[in-house]
């Protein structure tokens, strides 16, 4: 039965590509794996897998290819630089982009793959290390219904299957990616200010969020990150670095479409504000310090 | 068993009062109702409740009493002004505010109740209108533990009995309420810029949503008000201007205690443009309709 399936490429073998190489591999499909250091792919080749020199290497092994790198020009880099997927791909591969980037960008690559007679998707995750690594993920799709179904097996290796979803046309996913960190920079700041209200009147946040677990301000966030912001741990999960990366792509997004944003442009400032104190390596949660501190509290 | 439980008093029968009222009765408490109009009277007498002329005379006929009206001002009026519940009120009482009002007059009067051997807690609620006639509300409390266990019963009435959080003394039940209003705005102003974004980028919100459900974005919010700006129904629910009012009071509470919240604040203008553009009647969840046509979309 293993040897019927699809060859698999992986490229980006970083905090979430290395548990979401591994989980494909585990699930039985045969892979080829790059990354720019050699560390990790020694770790993969050790489990399993096989190693590629660059991006076209393995595209020219794998028909089903998946890049999880950290940026738009990573992403760029990678399929359509020198060595890239581009100079490797077989007419009928399909490609899947798991990194957050510029729509407009997952747009133009995915043209170029169908000029090479591939197809490429787009299809961003949320969920973090630990979706990675238990298989959960969300997945946004975005691009060709065909191409998404003939891949899906892949995927429903990394996300669960209810938390698939194809959400359009290329670009879409990326859309969806950049609308899940708007309203995940949102939410942080309310609760961040609701908890520097709480303590600053000399309130137990943890009563706060208790209480208001059971209403409709439920969120995921003040449950998790809420937690984590009593607790002050910030050890990530998620780096507040590429959280301000990913909200610089949906800022420009915004402002490509002309959609006046003000609740999540405060939430980027608060971000930003992280970056400017060289928190950047810290969880994406650790942006409710900013607020302890613009209020004059312990942070 | 019936005759044995404490005569209650309640005044304010609006949209929320009323059905809050009937559980209180439903639960086989003597009820003794008042109300500035005297239709929603007339149909708790009809239920089995007794009619009172004014707070003074419901708080000489019951040892617990519960206002539910809608802002600071008519809480100040009806506790402490003419005919009011302090001209009334019996030593060893205890009144329950359960308006949504300023936690520094909340504090106050709690004060002024004391002086006069009774006790006033802060109970706001959370959860609407549906929370209060099903009786699920999330009620926060503030004030003196003693004199809660004494209307806990009267509380786990209306309110599930796990949502009734003992949040700290007299005036951190109001502050937990404004916690609750700033991470439901900025939450509905998260979920409202990433609607606009996609409807302005041609993605179904419908499908961010659903794929946003199953990741970290996840709120009540997205999932409850989110289904409601994609119907477009806007039919409260929980009136706008009532939001505004409570927002109010939050941005006073936090400027109050110098606590910056950029955030929140966006959030209450977009609430405010509500207000300005006469749609105070809908549900606050309209607000999104406000961010569509800021994006020149249809709203």
């Amino acid at each position: 039965m293993v040897d019927t399936l699809p060859t698999v490429g992986f490229i980006g073998l970083g905090v979430m590509g290395r548990p979401m190489a591994r989980r494909v591999l585990a699930a039985g499909f045969p892979l080829v794996v790059h990354n720019r250091s050699r560390a990790p792919v020694d770790v993969l080749v050790e489990a399993g897998a096989e190693a590629a020199a660059s991006p076209a290497e393995v595209a020219r092994r794998a028909g089903i290819v998946i890049t999880m790198v950290p940026d738009t020009p990573d992403v760029e880099r990678v399929v359509a630089g020198p060595a890239g997927i581009f100079e490797g791909i077989r007419p009928g591969s399909v490609i899947v982009d798991m990194s957050t980037i510029a729509p407009s960008v997952a747009r133009r690559l995915a043209g170029e793959a169908q000029a090479r007679g591939a197809a490429m998707l787009d299809a961003p995750v949320s969920g973090g290390e630990i979706g990675a690594i238990e298989g959960t993920l969300s997945i946004m799709v975005g691009g060709d219904g065909a191409a998404l179904e003939r891949v899906r097996p892949v995927l429903e290796a990394m996300g669960r299957k209810d938390r698939i979803v194809h959400i359009g046309p290329s670009g879409a996913g990326q859309l969806a990616k950049a609308c899940n960190q708007l309203v995940l920079a949102a939410t942080l700041g309310g609760v961040s200010e609701a908890f520097a209200l709480a303590r600053k009147a000399g309130v137990d946040p943890a009563r706060v969020r208790e209480a208001l677990l059971g209403g409709f301000a439920y969120s995921r966030v003040l449950e998790v990150h809420g937690q984590r912001m009593l607790d002050r741990q910030y050890v990530p999960g998620f780096r507040a670095a590429l959280f301000d990366k990913d909200l610089r792509i949906a800022s420009a997004t915004l402002a490509e479409h002309h959609v006046p944003a003000p609740v999540s442009a405060a939430a980027q400032q608060l971000v930003g504000a992280m970056m400017a104190a060289g928190e950047g390596q810290d969880d994406y949660s650790a942006v409710a310090r900013v607020v302890f501190r613009l209020a004059g509290l312990d942070a």
